[in-house]
C-alpha cells in the first residue's frame, strides 16, 4: 500500500474543494458589496474554512510528494476514494459550522452549531443524497446555500468520473458490464486514458449544467436559484434553496424542465459519450436505458392512477383535488425524483397512501442507471438479478441445460452474477442494520418503524426524503448525533457502492502483500 | 411429462390421508362411545371427508395405473410434491368444513363455515406452519383437534423424507450441500434407495414421537394433549389444543421438554441417521449444527437481557416481573419456538418491545437446519451467503486471488453459491409481494404494516404467529378469503423451498421435451 501517494492525492482533493469554496466566497463577497449584509458571515465562514482546508491540504500534498512513486493501484484507488468522501465531508461541512460559530450570539441554538449536523449536511451534499438537517432553508445566507448546492455538483461529477472512467479502467470489482464500451483511446497507459475519459465526461457534465441553468432562467427563476437547482438536479442531489423544494415555484414549466434533467442525470454518462460520437444505435439499443425509462413510465402510471381524484397536499401547503393533468404531473415528478434518487418534491407524498408509497420505496432501491449520478442498486443490477432468478427456476427441472445469461448483447458471466446478487443482498443487509441502529440510537418510542426504515433507505440509496418524520415536509435535524453519523455512513456506503468503504475494515486490505 | 404416473401417486397420497382420517375417526368414535357426545359430529365429519377422499383417491389411482410406466423423473417428482400439498390441503381441510356444515344450525357463523378458512387451517398444518383461524381452540371437538395435530405430523414427516431422501437422490436443485452424506445403500437404483432412506427416517421420526409423548405424559399432560403437542413439536408446527398454547400448562417441566424437542426437530434428520450408525464425530463436527445451536444461544441471551427486569404478560394473562430464571425460560422458549419455526408461545412477545421483536423477526427468516422439519431460509444457506459476501469484499482489491468457499469440509461450488443467493433474494421478494398483496386485499386502513409484514413472513417461513394482529394471542381468522389463499400459497411456497411450486407456472416445465 502506497500510503504517501494516497495522502498526496487526498491533499489535492482538499485543495480543489478549497478553490471551489473560494469561488463561492467571491460570489458572496460581491453580494455583500452589493448591499446584502447577511452575506458577510457567509464570506467569513467560507474564508476561514478554505484557509484551514488549504493548510491541511498543502501539508498532505507536500508530505505525500516526498514518496516519489506515482503508482495508482486498486487498493490505493479504493482508499483514496473512500477517504475523499469521508474527509471531504468534514472539510465541506466546516463552512456551516464556522458560520454557526460566528453567528453564535444571535442564533444560540442553530442546528449547525453541532458538527455532526454539519458533517451530515456536507456528506448529504457530496454523496448527492440531498437530505437536510435544516428546517428553514430560506433563512440561510445565499453564500452557504450556493456552497451547499455546489457540494452536490462536485459529488455528482466525482461519482461519474469514478464509475465511468476510473474504476473500470482499474478493473475494480466486476464493473465490466456497467461500462458502455470504454470511451477514450485504449492504446495508452492507465493514467492518460483515465484523464482523457474524465475530460470528456467533465465536458458533458458542464454542457448539461449550462443548458439547464439557462432553461431555468428562461422559466423565470433568478440566476441564483437556477444555478443551485441545476447543481441539485444534475447531481441527483435534491437540495433546494426553498423550504417547499421545487413546489415553491408551483410552475408547470419548472416542473417539466426539472423532470427532463432528472431523467437525463439518471442515464449512464457513457451513453452521452456515444451520442457525441453519433453512435445513436448504441444508445437506442442500450438495454438498461430502455428498462430505466420503462420503469419510470410504469411507476408514473400506477401512482397517477392511485392519486387521481383524491386530494393531494402540495409542498406550499395548498390542497388540490387531483385531475388527470395534475395526476400525471405530480406522479411523474415524484416518480422521477425518487427513482433518479434526486429527492425533490412538489407534493407531500407522505399523505398519498399505501400503493404510491410502496411503489416509491421500491424505486428507492431500484435507483437510476449505472454510470449516472443517481444512486440506488441500479437498474442493470436489477435486470441481471431478475434474469438469474428466472433462469434458476429452469435449473430445478433441467439441471443439465446450460444457458448463457445476456443483457442486451453482453454476456453475464458467473462471476458477475454472483457480484450482483451479493451486492443486492448487501444493500438489504445494510438497510436493515441501518434501520436497527437508528431504532437503538434514538430514545425508545420516539422513532416509528416507517421513519427509521425510510431514513435508512433514503440515506443508503442517496435519495433524501423518506416517509413519516423524514417525509417531504420534514428534515433530519431531530436525529441524535450518533444517528447522524450512522446516516452519513449509510450515504457514503451507498454512494461508493459499498465495497470501497467496507474493504477498509478488512485487515487483509491493509496487509503489505 | 408422465402425467398419469403423477396422478396415480397423487391418488396414493390421498388414500394415505384418508386412512389417517379413519384412524382419528376411530379414536373419536371411542370417545363418543365413552360418553363424549361432542365427538359425534367430529366422527361424522371425518367419516364423510374420508369417504370423499377415498373415492377421489381411488379414481386417481385407477386412472393412473393404466399408464403402465413407472418412471419418476425430476419433473414428475416436482409436480407430485407441489400437488400433494396443494390438493392435500383441500382434502385435509374437508373435515373442518363438513363439521361446520353439520353443526350449521347451532353455530351459524363458525369460521370453518368458509372453505378458505378450512383450506388455510389444513395448509397451515400440512406445511407445519401452525397459524390458525380459530379464536377458541378449546371449543373444537377433540377428534378434529387430533386430526389438526396429525396434519402437522404428516407434513413434517413428508418434508423430511422429501428433502433428505427423495430430492437429493433425484439431484433436484443444488441440494448436494444440504445432504449429510446420503444414508442407505448406494449401489441400488433410485427407487429402492429412496425407499430404504425413507424407512430409516420414518423410524427415527416415530421414535422421537414416542419418546416425547411419554415425557409429556409423565409431566402431567393427558394422553390427548401429549400426542397433539408432540405432533406439533416434532413437525415444528405449533398448533396447540389450548388457546394459551404451551403457556396453558405454566409448567417448567413442560416448557423444558418442549424446548428440547423443538431444538431436536430443527436438526437435520440426516444427522440422526449418522448417530444411529455411531458416527458421533460427523455429528459433532457438523458445521450447520454448531451454527444453529450458536444462533439459538446468542438470540436467547440477547432477548433474555432485553426482557430482564421488565413486565411480561404470559399467555394465560398473568403479568409477571421477569427475574433471571424467568428471563432465561421465556427467552429460550420463544427463541427456540421461532427459530425452529414452531410457533408455540408461553408469553405474549408482541409486548416485548423492539429489540426482542427485531431478533425474533430475523430468526423467522434464518429458520432451522436443512433436512429438518423446520422452515425458514435454513441456517446453512445463511452460512454460505455470509461466506460468499465476505469473500466478495476481498475480490474488490484482489480480483485475481481465487479462494475456495468451504462450509466445514464441503466445498461450495459457484453453482451452489448462486443457488443460495438466488434463494435468499427470492424469499425476500416473495415476502415483500406477500406483504403488498395482503395490504391490497384487505380493506384500506384495517391492516397495519407490522401485521401485514409479519403475517407474510410467518406464513412464508412456516412459523405461525407474527406480531400485531397476528401476534401470539391473536389468530388469522379476520383475513378475507383472498388473503387466506395468499397466505396459504406463501406457506406452501416456503415449505417446498419455492422452486417446486414456482416451476409449475413456467411453460417450459410443461413442454414435452
Amino acid at each position: 500500500m502506497n500510503l504517501r501517494y494516497v495522502i498526496r492525492e487526498l491533499g489535492l482533493v482538499m485543495i480543489v474543494l478549497c478553490l471551489c469554496m473560494v469561488a463561492v466566497m467571491g460570489w458572496a463577497a460581491q453580494n455583500w458589496a452589493g448591499g446584502d449584509t447577511d452575506e458577510r458571515l457567509a464570506v467569513l465562514a467560507l474564508l476561514m474554512s478554505a484557509a484551514v482546508g488549504a493548510v491541511v491540504g498543502l501539508a498532505c500534498w507536500l508530505f505525500g510528494s516526498r514518496s516519489g512513486q506515482d503508482y495508482l493501484g486498486r487498493r490505493e484507488a479504493l482508499l483514496l476514494v473512500a477517504m475523499s468522501w469521508l474527509l471531504g465531508a468534514a472539510l465541506a461541512g466546516l463552512p456551516y459550522y464556522t458560520w454557526a460559530w460566528i453567528e453564535h450570539t444571535a442564533l444560540v441554538d442553530h442546528i449547525f452549531g453541532s458538527f455532526s449536523a454539519c458533517y451530515f449536511e456536507a456528506m448529504s451534499g457530496l454523496t448527492t443524497t440531498g437530505a437536510t438537517v435544516l428546517d428553514d432553508v430560506d433563512s440561510i445566507p445565499k453564500g452557504l446555500l450556493l456552497w451547499r448546492a455546489m457540494t452536490q455538483w462536485l459529488g455528482g461529477l466525482g461519482i461519474v468520473v469514478l464509475f465511468v472512467a476510473v474504476l473500470p479502467t482499474l478493473g475494480v470489482g466486476g464493473k465490466k458490464l456497467f461500462q458502455v464500451e470504454a470511451p477514450g483511446p485504449t492504446q495508452q497507459g492507465v493514467r492518460p486514458r483515465i484523464r482523457e475519459t474524465a475530460r470528456i465526461l467533465w465536458l458533458i457534465y458542464l454542457m448539461l449544467t449550462g443548458i439547464q441553468i439557462l432553461l431555468l432562467k428562461l422559466a423565470g427563476l433568478n440566476w441564483f436559484d437556477s444555478v443551485c437547482h441545476t447543481f441539485a438536479t444534475l447531481a441527483t442531489g435534491g437540495f433546494s434553496t426553498h423550504n417547499a423544494s421545487i413546489g415553491h415555484y408551483n410552475s408547470w414549466t419548472v416542473d417539466m424542465i426539472t423532470i427532463v434533467f432528472m431523467v437525463l442525470a439518471g442515464v449512464n454518462f457513457g451513453l452521452y459519450y456515444q451520442l457525441a460520437r453519433r453512435r445513436f444505435g448504441t444508445v437506442w439499443r442500450d438495454p438498461e436505458l430502455r428498462v430505466y425509462l420503462g420503469i419510470l413510465l410504469l411507476a408514473t402510471i400506477i401512482i397517477g392512477f392511485s392519486i387521481y381524484g383524491k386530494t393531494s397536499t402540495l409542498m406550499n401547503g395548498e390542497q388540490r383535488i387531483v385531475g388527470v393533468a395534475e395526476a400525471a404531473r405530480q406522479s411523474a415528478f415524484q416518480t422521477v425524483s425518487i427513482q433518479t434518487t434526486t429527492g425533490f418534491s412538489t407534493a407531500d407524498f407522505d399523505l398519498w397512501g399505501f400503493v404510491p408509497q410502496a411503489v416509491l420505496v421500491t424505486l428507492m432501491f431500484v435507483g437510476a442507471s449505472a454510470g449516472s449520478t443517481g444512486g440506488g442498486i441500479k437498474v442493470i443490477r436489477i435486470m441481471v438479478a431478475a434474469k438469474v432468478m428466472f433462469a434458476e427456476l429452469e435449473r430445478v427441472f433441467r439441471p443439465h441445460v446450460v444457458r448463457t445469461t445476456r443483457v442486451g448483447t453482453g454476456v453475464v458471466d458467473s462471476e458477475m452474477k454472483q457480484a450482483v446478487l451479493v451486492y443486492i443482498l448487501g444493500i438489504i443487509v445494510l438497510f436493515l442494520l441501518g434501520t436497527m441502529a437508528l431504532k437503538l440510537l434514538e430514545p425508545a418510542g420516539t422513532l416509528d418503524f416507517t421513519t427509521a426504515a425510510t431514513a435508512s433507505a433514503a440515506s443508503l440509496n442517496n435519495i433524501g426524503p423518506g416517509l413519516g418524520l423524514v417525509g417531504a415536509t420534514h428534515n433530519y435535524g431531530f436525529f441524535s448525533a450518533p444517528s447522524k453519523i450512522v446516516l452519513s455512513l449509510l450515504m457514503v456506503l451507498g454512494r461508493l457502492e459499498v465495497y470501497a468503504v467496507l474493504v477498509l475494515i478488512r485487515p487483509a486490505f491493509w496487509s503489505s502483500d
